[in-house]
């Protein structure tokens, strides 16, 4: 009723929908946080690198499209994707100021963790693809960049919170394989080692597999598996890494 | 190219977009979690109970409907929104089969606990609108009850993680108080009330007021307040309550 108010027209906004995937690996061999992007060849924003993304089609779920645009690029196991979050801001797309209609772009994010050794990227012959270093990510199409960056924080979170380091590791490794996969994502000066070491034995959820591997010239270190019989009962528990 | 992946047209999908928000509170006195609901009167879900909610208009962002959905049921201080999940799976919504347009209802929700002593319901004389006891939720309109779940899933895990009870307990409170609340939203059996003492005065977030409050026959207790300057270093630091 008052001039603030009505301001705004009443008529409802037409949308199309985009799903947006932000999907992480880790790079254990050169201690590499990686990111999936993909090239445009379209206008707007073409030759500019974006996550992997698509429009909403009739008929299909958020999800359907999501699996629809991440099994055109890479072959994964397990693909276990997670709702990130969803951008719906006037202007965030420049499409809509081009529309006649009015039309709306709205983008809802995924995310995964994905093994790097597990994944092999589809090359179509036509688009570019890459795992890119989360650190020399370039400017990216659309409002790109902060979706990337809520994702990141999202993975630093799972990180602190739950075994979600174990899906990526290898079967077997060592305490300080897991120091340096949460130093390669959280930042080197996240946690001294010892600190580290001390408080992931105390959640007795490795086990000692009693195979000692020797590199380079330090002690042998003894190899561990991540134990998820005994992980079972704290699932649903409240956890700290860190 | 398969027969699989051409029975979904490639036509994409048109969407209105809604705002539905899961407000909370905790009556204190009477120890019942609360859920802001409203009644509708008109079709689809005429006469059912729903989530706050409106479909976003031109020029109107995701905040925005949320913030206008609010203001028109709700009076309350320093309301804080957090967006929960995006519900978007075709037919979610009945206005989609009756629409000849194909148009898709997509909703995102937010979420919010609110100081139920700071909160004034605003009746405009026509529509319903009820703190609802949340173990007395009817069947709600749509998919609100999933919504709902969702919701309360995520209050639960803020209580676990975050000094969110603070933001709704009194000023000053008992240690009792705060066990009480815990026990409100996440159930009477969730943690004795010794070890949830012990925790909570370990994280040392808690100021002793020095006043004791006496109330029934139990001796006289000690009032605390949340101590937001001991709790700034640990802000983004993982911290578990229970």
């Amino acid at each position: 009723m008052t001039a603030a108010s009505s301001s705004i027209p009443d008529k409802l906004a037409d949308f199309k929908v985009g799903v947006d995937t932000v999907i992480f690996s880790v790079d254990t061999e050169q201690n590499r946080l990686l990111v999936l992007l993909v090239m445009r060849h379209e206008d707007p924003y073409s030759d500019y690198w974006s996550l992997p993304g698509a429009l909403v089609r009739e008929g299909e779920s958020l999800e359907a499209t999501a699996d629809r645009v991440l099994t055109e690029k890479i072959h994964v196991n397990n693909l276990y994707l997670e709702q990130l979050f969803t951008f719906g801001g006037p202007q965030r797309d420049p499409r809509e100021a081009q529309n006649a209609y009015n039309v709306r772009y709205l983008s809802v994010s995924y995310f995964a963790l994905v093994r790097y050794e597990d994944t092999a990227l589809i090359a179509d012959g036509v688009s570019g693809i890459a795992w890119y270093p989360l650190n020399r990510v370039p400017e990216l199409a659309f409002d790109h960049n902060e979706i990337l960056a809520y994702g990141y924080r999202r993975l630093r979170n799972k990180l602190e919170y739950s075994p979600v380091a174990f899906d990526v590791l290898p079967d077997t490794f060592t305490l300080s394989d897991v120091y340096q996969l949460y130093a390669t994502v959280l930042g080197e000066d996240f946690s001294d080692y010892s600190n580290f070491r001390t408080r992931l034995l105390k959640l007795r959820i490795l086990q000692d597999t009693g195979v000692k591997t020797s590199r380079g010239a330090g002690r042998p270190a003894s190899l561990y598996r991540f134990d998820a019989e005994a992980f079972k009962p704290l699932k649903d528990k409240p956890m700290v890494f860190l």
